[in-house]
């Protein structure tokens, strides 16, 4: 093993050392947005704090041809002259707490780099991609100073949080003054085995429910006086849980239901409880609508004829960003920055949880992730590669030229 | 109403009152068997005190032809020399709590008659029986003084309570010294209506069980992933809640299953969690066994292919007491002191919960309840008729006539 200090000829590890030295866990921010808004501002950038209760984001925007001021005259719907694109970098700068910090071998806030990999909580989640986002724009602004379109930044720190008073709420306010973002980069770790190799390109809608199906209390020893609502509810919950949902479809997987939570009972076992609650999940395709899922859902409930309550939680739609097959698109952008850079072609996924995508998806613009490998996110000694982070500032920088310049 | 002082004619109303004023709630005794013993020592019974751990128990036998030692070099089943029968009443001195003492109408424990209704924690459930019985024998001793075999008492402090170190650990004592109950009468208030309207001459068997399935844990977003211990339990927990245990029989109603707690899950609602719990209980009859239940249980979980942990809590096996037949049966000679004293045929029963009968039927004791009216038991201003006291003790009296002195 070798620990090296900071290679002062890369800045984006001196970027996201200096982003990774700041002890961010949700919903602090630690000087991680001051840190990124002056870097931006430096290449022009104008930048807007927006802070909602215990949170604190950023939006930042370069404008070259057009101002906002013109940008919010324009319809509310992408226009096809490239002067309107908006191209925008999203990410967060809060990162999840340590855990066993017994288990770290080195100090998850003191960056280290040994034998190539940088280590500290949130280098691959997701002040890594911040930095290379951040050292990719200062060159291509650089490079192609009078390029089409708008850059921005959308910038949170509760995306690990509740997702409360972050993205949702900068997009609430965007949406507001009908300021859109066209394409949108979100810095997740999506990379699997190398740097590229997956690009998420959607994410599956999530709606969670709290079901309570309510009997009749009584003694086990008087089954002719009682309404078990254990034996009421399992039928429903068992045809729930097997009935064919969707089959999917080109980007996502089948809608899957999965009960997370079950409860019934007294703690005594000679008494027959009052009612059961469950708690389940659906993760969903964009073949279905959080609409059609309650109907269906409370339509099989209602056919066991069972007395209940039902509390839904809506935790985001399903998005997907789809090859739109002309040459220009920006999925096609995005990969022909990646094969550029690394010489592969990228694979497209919707798979894994929900992420701020859900957010800024829903407003029209296309949106996909691409980060860094995602092997030690949340885990102790998270880890990047210091070469995955030089290639991601080439394969940033690439996507940019792609859909700023390739007009020209 | 009009509230009227204890009759001093009214030997069974006044050694109630004596009783019910002693604060005996399980495993507390509060003096009561000491009075007992008392009063059956006045009758030519001898008294032994069986104390285990904190519960009181009195064994009391009055032998007229026989002796203890006589009687303990006999065969281990009940002979048919009426020599050797020994008549037990059996009962307990403890009561269940009190209960919301504001919603009394009377203090619990100052026995107050309202309108020929006596008020107190226990006057019902049982110590308006354990009065009834000792006044019955003692008239019955005084007109009788050469009956035929033995009388004896088995009374506890722990039926109301953990079953642990009552009517269980005294037997366990009398079958260690092959001493045998030919025929028992339990005070517990089998009447609904009226007075001797319902005996019971059985109990269901029950069988409780801890189930824990086990899966695989992981998030809700990677089904692919998990093993759902929910989804795989309920398959299996539907048929055992649907199968058909059997269909009863003369006694019993169909033996039934209920599963009275279950539990899963981490709280979250993205996580599917590693196991499930269920406890269940079966109140089943002569049909089954024990061993039968198990077998079929677990036949059941794994033809389910589960992975599983069982842990069985046997409560208490089923027993009867069946007609003989023959003109001199025990339940003859119960059905007829009850028609002789209320002119009403009696019905059997063998339905509710556990009872002390469990432990004494499995020696080979014939087991019956007998005693008042149950409307009232358990609850607070629980309260006995004292016409019914009277009443039972004519019919206790009979009893003791029918089968110890009848073969004369
Ligand atoms: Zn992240
Ligand atoms: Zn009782």
């Amino acid at each position: 093993m070798s620990q090296v200090v900071p290679n002062e000829q890369s800045p984006v590890i001196e970027l996201a050392i200096d982003l990774l030295s700041r002890a961010s866990v949700t919903p602090e921010d630690a000087g991680c947005q001051k840190l990124i808004a002056e870097r931006l501002s430096a290449v022009g950038f104008t930048n807007e704090s927006m802070v909602f209760a215990d949170t604190t984001n950023l939006w930042s925007r370069r404008d070259t041809n057009i101002t906002i001021e013109d940008q919010a005259k324009t319809p509310n719907t992408p226009s096809n002259n490239s002067n309107d694109i908006v191209f925008c970098f999203a990410g967060h700068t809060d990162v999840v707490p340590v855990g066993n910090l017994d288990l770290w071998n080195t100090p998850p806030f003191e960056p280290t780099i040994i034998d190539g990999m940088l280590y500290a909580r949130g280098a691959a989640d997701m002040k890594g991609s911040l930095a290379a986002m951040i050292v990719a724009t200062e060159r291509f602004v650089e490079d192609h100073p009078d390029h089409q379109g708008s850059i921005a930044y959308l910038i949170t720190s509760d995306e690990e949080g509740p997702f409360i008073n972050g993205t949702t709420k900068v997009v609430d306010t965007l949406e507001a003054r009908n300021e859109k973002i066209t394409y949108c980069i979100i810095g997740e770790p999506s990379s699997t085995n190398s740097v590229g190799d997956i690009v998420k390109n959607g994410r599956r809608g999530s709606i969670s429910a709290t079901l309570t199906v309510k009997g009749k209390q009584g003694h086990v020893a008087y089954p002719e006086h009682v309404k078990n609502p254990i034996h009421l509810a399992m039928p429903a919950l068992i045809e729930l849980s097997q009935v064919e949902w969707d089959k999917g479809n080109d980007y996502f997987p089948a809608t899957s239901f999965q009960l997370s939570n079950i409860n019934s009972g007294t703690g005594a076992t000679n008494v027959v409880p009052g009612h059961i609650t469950a708690l389940f999940n659906l993760r969903y395709s964009t073949e279905l609508t959080d609409e059609i899922i309650v109907e269906r859902v409370e339509a099989i409930l209602n056919k066991h004829q069972l007395d209940y309550d039902i509390d839904w939680t809506f935790n985001g739609k399903p998005f997907i960003t789809e090859h739109t097959g002309a040459e220009h698109g920006f999925l096609h952008a995005v990969s022909q920055a990646i094969l550029t850079v690394t010489g592969n072609e990228t694979q497209l996924s919707t798979s894994g949880g929900t992420s701020d995508g859900r957010f800024i998806a829903p407003t029209g613009a296309q949106v996909i992730e691409l980060g860094p490998c995602n092997a030690t996110i949340h885990q102790v000694n998270e880890s990047v590669s210091c070469d995955d982070l030089e290639k991601l500032v080439d394969i940033y920088y690439h996507c940019l030229v792609n859909v700023l310049c390739s007009h020209k």
